[in-house]
This record gives C-alpha cells, structure tokens and sequence, in this order.
C-alpha cells in the first residue's frame, strides 16, 4: 500500500475526530465586521495555532493592525528537493445577521440530512473554516501516519477576508522575505462544479466595496411642515443610486468598463461545454428572470462581466407603523464585483463623481471605501494545477471543470503583487452552501472528500 | 374686573401648577406606532379623564379597535344658549427615535432658556400634549374663578393621530349622535406665524401614507456568487423610487395630479402679504436650495401642492463594515401630503400601479396601506372664526394671519363628513418645534398665551 493509499485510510477511519474538531472551530463566532467579535476573532486564530502546532508546525498567532494573523511553518521531509507549498485560508466569517431566518443557531453546528447526506448548518461551514479543514485534516494525517508531511508548508490564515483584507497587503509586505519562499499558493475558498464534480478556478472577479453617507438638513423633519420646500435624502439617495444601471443594465458610473475585456472565443467555447443551466441556476434561489447586463451569457455575466450590487440601504423611520419624517441622512453599501484590468481605485473615483454630480449644492456625499481588490487570471500551465487536476480526477472519478469564479479572493492577486506567487484554487464548496446567507451548510462528503483529494495532492507533489 | 379678565389673572398665577400638570402628561410615552407602548397609550388617556373629571366633566376612556378614546362632556351654565365647542386633540406622539440625536431623554421634560425664554424639551411637548394643556388650562381657570365653564364643552382626545387615526372614523359613526350636537370644534394642533403673530389655520393637506415591500430571491445570495444574474431588490427599490419625481420635481404616479387645483389669485395675494422668507425657513434647518415642483411658490409649494416623501427606507445589511450580499428584500415608506380634491384611495391605487408596472415577473411587492386622509379647506365666514380672530389681536397685540398648514389632521375632515361639523384650527406651536424630530420643543410663553387665548375665547363666546 502507498504512502498516500495509508492516509486516505486514516482519514476515512478518523472521520468522528474531524467532524469534533471542526464542530469546535464552528462554535467561536469569529464575525471580522463587528467589533464586539474581536475577542472571538483572536481565539479562532489561538485555536488553529494550536492545531498546527500540533502535527508539528512552528506556529504563530501574529499581530496585524486589525485581526491577527496565523503563520505556521514545517519543514517538510529531509530529503531536499519536495516543493514548498502556501496554504492560504480565512478563519473570520460573515455577519450571521438576520438571525431570525436561522433554523439552528449560526454559532451551533448543526448536522441535518441532505440528498446527499449528512450536511453540517453553521455560519463558516464551508466559508472558509470547513474549506481550512480539508487541508489541515490532510496534513494531519499525513503527519500521522503517512511517515510525516511530504512537502515544505507554509500555512498562512488570516481573519479579515469578509471585510476585504485591509491589514493584509501590509502583513505580506512586512513579511515579503519569510513569505516568498514557497513555489505556489493553495487556496481552497472556491466551488467544485456540482456534487459529482470537482474544480479548478482560473479567474476571479475583483472588488470596491463603499459606503454611501448623504445628508440634507441639519436635523430630521416634519413632513407636512417641511415637504415641498426641503430636500428628502431618501428621494435623492434612490434618484441618485436608481441611476446606477440603464434599461440594460449597463453601469453608468463614468469610467466603470476601463479595462473591461471581451471573453476569448477559446474561453466562451470552454464555458459552453459546462452546459450551465441558469434558469435552474436562479430557480434554485426563487427567481426566474436573469438580471445583470443584456446582451452577455449566463457565465460570462457571473464570471467575467462586473456588477454593481447595493448591499443594504437604510434612512428615515423603519420601526413599526408610520412616522411622517423627512430624514437628516440616507446611507447605502455598495459594491462592484470587477474583471480584466478594471482599477478598483478607479471605480471608487467614478462613484465619487457619479454621487457628486447628481447632488444639489446644500447636501453632502461622503464615500467611505471598506474594500479594494483587483480581479485575477490565475494561470493554469504549470505543475501544480497539472498535479491538481490529476489528482480530483483520481479522486472523484471525474476531471475537474476549468471555471471562474464571481467572487473576490483578494489575497490571490496580492500575492502575486508582493510575493511573485501564482495560485492553485481548488475548493470543494457547492453553489447552493448558502455562504454569506442564513443557513450556510457544508456537506459532510464536500469536506471529507475535500480532505482526501488535498491528501492526494500532498503525495502526487512530494512525488 | 370682568370674568374673563379674573380667568386670565388666575391662569398667570397657577403657572408653576400648570407646568407640573404638563410635565406629568409628557413623562408618559405615548408613542402610538409602536406596540410596546400601548399601555402607555391607556395610561395617558386615564391621566387626561381625571384632568377632565377634575374640573367637573363627565369624562370616560372609551374603546376603539386601537388606543382608546377620552370624552368628556360638560353642560355648561344653567342659560341654554351658550354654545357648545367640541375640543379636540390628541395625547399620543411620534416616535423617539433616533434617541442618540437627543440632548435629553425624550420622555423627561427639560427646561431649557431660548431667546424668548423658557422652552420645555420633550416628545409631544407641543404636539399635541402641550397644545391640549392649553385649553385644559382655560377650562380649568374658568372652572375654578370665573364662576364656572361658561359654555357646553365636549372634549375628545384621541390616542391614534400620529398613525393617521384609523379607529376614529368609526368611533365617531358609533358615537356621532352624542358628538354632533356640538356647533364647532376648536382643533389645537397647528402654528402660529411667528412667535409675535397668532394664526388662525384655513386648508390642511390630506395623506395617504404606505410602506412598500418588495421581495426577491427566496434567501439572502452571496453577491460574487450571484452577481450579474440575480436580481438585487434594493437595485430594483432605488430605480423604482428613483423614478417618483421627474427632474422638476412633478410625481410620476398616474392620475396623482387629479384633483390638484391652482391657487386662486386672491389666495396667491393674500399669501404673498404674509412675506414669507423660504430662504430663513430653509436656513434654520441647514439648507437653501428649495425641493419640491418647480415654478411654484413656496407658500404654495407647502400649503397647496401634493408632496411624496419616503418616509423611511431599509433593506440588506446595515450593521458595521462590509457584507457582500444580495439581499432577499427591500422596504420603503412613503407618504404623500394631498391636496384639493385628491383622492387618497386613488393615490394608492396609482402607487400599486406604479410599482407593478416597474418590478420583473420574479419579484413581488406589496403596498401596505397605514393612512388615509382627504385635503381639508376651513369655512371662515362664521362666528367661531370672527371670535377668534378678535381673541388673538387682543392676546397677541396682533391681528391673526389666516395660513394654510403643510401638515395633515385627518379627523378635521371626518368631523365634517361625519359630524356635519367644521372646525376652527387655532395653534400656538411655532415652526421651530422641531416636531417629529429629536428635541421636539415648545415655548413656555407660546404655552401661556395659548391658555390665555383659550380662556379669551371661551368668554367671548359665552357673551
């Protein structure tokens, strides 16, 4: 029996360990976008030092100017030629809110069956904490039984991926020297294609994450009173914000498709192989009627097109019943997912000057950024992806969809900036996980079998 | 010494008395709209039955489908032909909310110096419990000095009309052959001009008031995952309410405009007499350019010409930071303030329509309806506004301006289409109250005099 062969059988074997140890990082409500979470971001990060320190890594809790960061490191086997591999992972999690919509509590794992078994509910299930315990199950086991880790490892786990890395870009910087050092990153914060089969993400959307703050008069108003006569900054905030895309959903803001390339003939043809079906797609969620701009296809639209999403609105009276007020302010969050070469800073300029021309000279508009990351092709002709690719197929009997992914992982193209490093992304979360949702659920099987094909990969690079 | 002037001699030594009677009324928080509060709804009209049985009235709290009611009757001296005033107000108040923007707890009445003295900072400090203690005052003085209330008195104070008074058009159906017997109804819930200038109200605009709720997506969706295909509501919310007013300000909604009468010339020119300086109006609040249509005048624009605020707006995340979210759902509050012979029920009508007419067949939305209430135009040429007007240019020094009202008290109009009754709309809140806002105020003196005019009044019309 190989090496490898040993350690996919540890792993099936220690199942019921895996799933306590997992249930244990599930329960620390690790919320990086509240501050009254950050005791509990700290202990997340205490608890996976702990657990790579465990199976021999020299690792350490580091300080940032926002959520710590855990970096561990292990030397891999004597012999000197196995590569060096950064495995990059987030431990901080989404807002649970709302949490009326909840079935279990976020913070309590909760096993439900599912079509295809066992389904862990839990805010972090997959994203990302159950996506960090693939490949930390596999080095476990590889420590354990497979006669120690096949590969140099660097494991780097940060706690502000949900509210855009602001601490990290400086942590690589600083870092740069003890950091670089490794020949590829591994991400698993992505998809497999479905249940059946497994996944490569070659590219991955950017994003300018603001917030929207406009204020008219110097106090809230009557509006039988005032109305007629003083500015409402709820009308203005909807006029301004209702401009956002034109009757094809195109965005208006000036500037925004800088950089916007067109899908290669190679790429559309590759996509259209997948065979995606959207109406399932938007059926699954309740919806029927593709949005986004006219004129492109369903993927092209979620991987390789940028978006202008308002992520929450509020001003004015929202409590029970009616209270007849012209408010002071009105706030919005909004987002763009981004593609090709768009500048995120750009696109933060352009919504500046969107906001600013369609106001009247007595009200305000500050714009306040929470998130910048450019997008990324990552590239898929090197061993790495060779070796993945090889590997998912053994796994799951199937190759791997070569895909894009809508999502931002900022810390890929920072990577590559400040560390000169490419990444391999391959992760095992479903589209209807329901991340950043009530109700996020990872499968159990996604997780097992996440667990093992990193094993596999552990062994296909250590040779 | 006339009686009158034995009342008036009376009321400026009971000052401390009244006060301490006015604070008790304003520590009870009375806010109608939410329904933590209703006990406190019911406490209040008890408090103001015993006011009332105090100075001899048959005073009762009496049910409704919502808050309670309170009626009081008094039958006035033995000679039978004074006449009989039906006094109206109303003991509950909007909302508190924000409580962070106040200087003092909303519901413990302040004394704070102003420039013209002595103001008293609280929610409904003049809306409408400092106006109530007005005429509550002058009945008591005449009660206790002027050798009895010397005309028929009824008093009705409701505990709805800042959620737009839905149980009252009933209970003045049910009750309409004891209420109608009255010859008028003294309403003090409005203005005066200036702190100087007393102010008889003659047109108050109607409202039709909803919340719109539109809905999506089955759940929340991950905004990388689902961006550019699913829709976003709160995109969807802002394009609709974006497209309420075209760009001079004219709302959209069909039919909306039906039944809008221009002001007549004589109106035009009495209005314009009064010199109303829109630019110190908007001034004192933080603003100068004027809202509301263009090519109208701002009397007009706040008196004579329908408005359509929203009210309040929320949907997605809006906690700290960053959530990259679609949300399932969006909100809004609208209220229109109506003119002439607007219907409010068509103006509903015309919201749903136009609503539907701009939401894709995957997304619903449904229009709650919270108010209803037809424009108002006051008779002037009786007896009750002659008295008045010869009451307040004794009082204030001043004649009476004769004003329109931006705002909106739906029960004048049930009073004449149920009663039969019109309505004489004598207040003595100033346009700096601040209303509906936080630090809600009203002027000690503004308080006195109105007791004085009430108590002027009353010995007018009794001979």
């Amino acid at each position: 029996m190989s090496r490898t062969e040993t350690v996919l059988q540890y792993l099936d074997a220690q199942e019921a360990q895996l799933r306590q140890r997992y249930f244990e990082l599930l329960r620390i409500p690790s919320v990086s976008a509240q501050p009254v979470h950050a005791a509990d971001c700290r202990r997340t990060a205490e608890f996976l030092a702990a657990e790579l320190a465990a199976i021999g890594f020299d690792a350490r809790v580091r300080e940032t100017a926002g959520h710590p960061v855990v970096v561990a490191h292990h030397p891999g086997p004597q012999s000197g030629d196995a590569p060096h591999l950064l495995y990059y992972g987030h431990y901080d999690v989404q807002p649970a809110e709302p949490f009326g919509l909840w079935t279990s509590p976020p913070f309590e794992p909760t096993v439900v069956p599912g079509p295809h078994g066992d389904r862990v509910v839990a805010r972090g299930a997959v994203d990302d904490k159950g996506q960090v315990m693939t490949w930390l199950a596999a080095l476990r086991a590889w420590h354990e039984v497979g006669g120690g880790i096949p590969a140099r490892v660097t494991a780097l786990i940060e706690g502000e991926e949900e509210v855009g890395s602001p601490s990290l870009d400086a942590f690589l910087k600083e870092n740069a020297a003890e950091l670089k050092a490794a020949d590829v990153v591994v991400v698993s914060d992505t998809n497999q294609w479905d249940f059946d089969t497994p996944a490569i993400s070659t590219r991955l959307r950017g994003m300018a994450y603001v917030q929207i703050d406009l204020r008219a008069a110097s106090r809230d108003l009557h509006s039988g009173m005032y109305g007629g006569s003083a500015r409402n900054p709820i009308n203005l905030l909807t006029r301004i914000l209702g401009e956002l895309q034109d009757e094809d959903g195109r965005v208006q803001i000036p500037g925004f498709y800088d950089g916007v390339e067109p899908v290669s003939n190679a790429q559309a043809a590759q996509w259209a192989e997948l065979g995606f079906d959207e109406a399932r797609f938007l059926g699954d969620v309740g919806l029927s009627v593709p949005a986004g701009e006219r004129g492109f296809g369903a993927l092209e639209r979620l991987w390789a097109r940028p978006t202008c999403d308002l992520n929450g609105i509020w001003g004015g009276y929202t409590g029970d019943g009616s209270k007849t007020v012209i408010a002071a302010e009105a706030h919005a969050k909004l987002s763009c997912r981004l593609v090709g070469r768009q500048d995120p800073e750009k696109i933060v300029a352009g919504i500046r000057e969107f906001v600013q021309a369609r106001l009247p000279k007595d009200c305000t508009a500050e714009v306040q950024v929470f998130a910048l990351a450019a997008p990324v092709v990552v590239p898929v002709e090197n061993r790495f992806v060779a070796a993945a690719k090889e590997i998912l197929t053994d796994e799951f009997g199937k190759a791997p969809a070569m895909i894009g992914c809508g999502g931002s992982i900022p810390v890929v193209e920072s990577f590559r900036r400040i560390l000169g490093l490419d990444s391999l992304l391959m992760g095992f979360g479903l589209d209807d996980d329901q991340v950043h949702s009530p109700n996020e659920k990872f499968e159990w099987r996604c997780l097992t079998r996440g667990a093992r094909a990193q094993a596999r990969l552990l062994g296909a690079l250590a040779g």
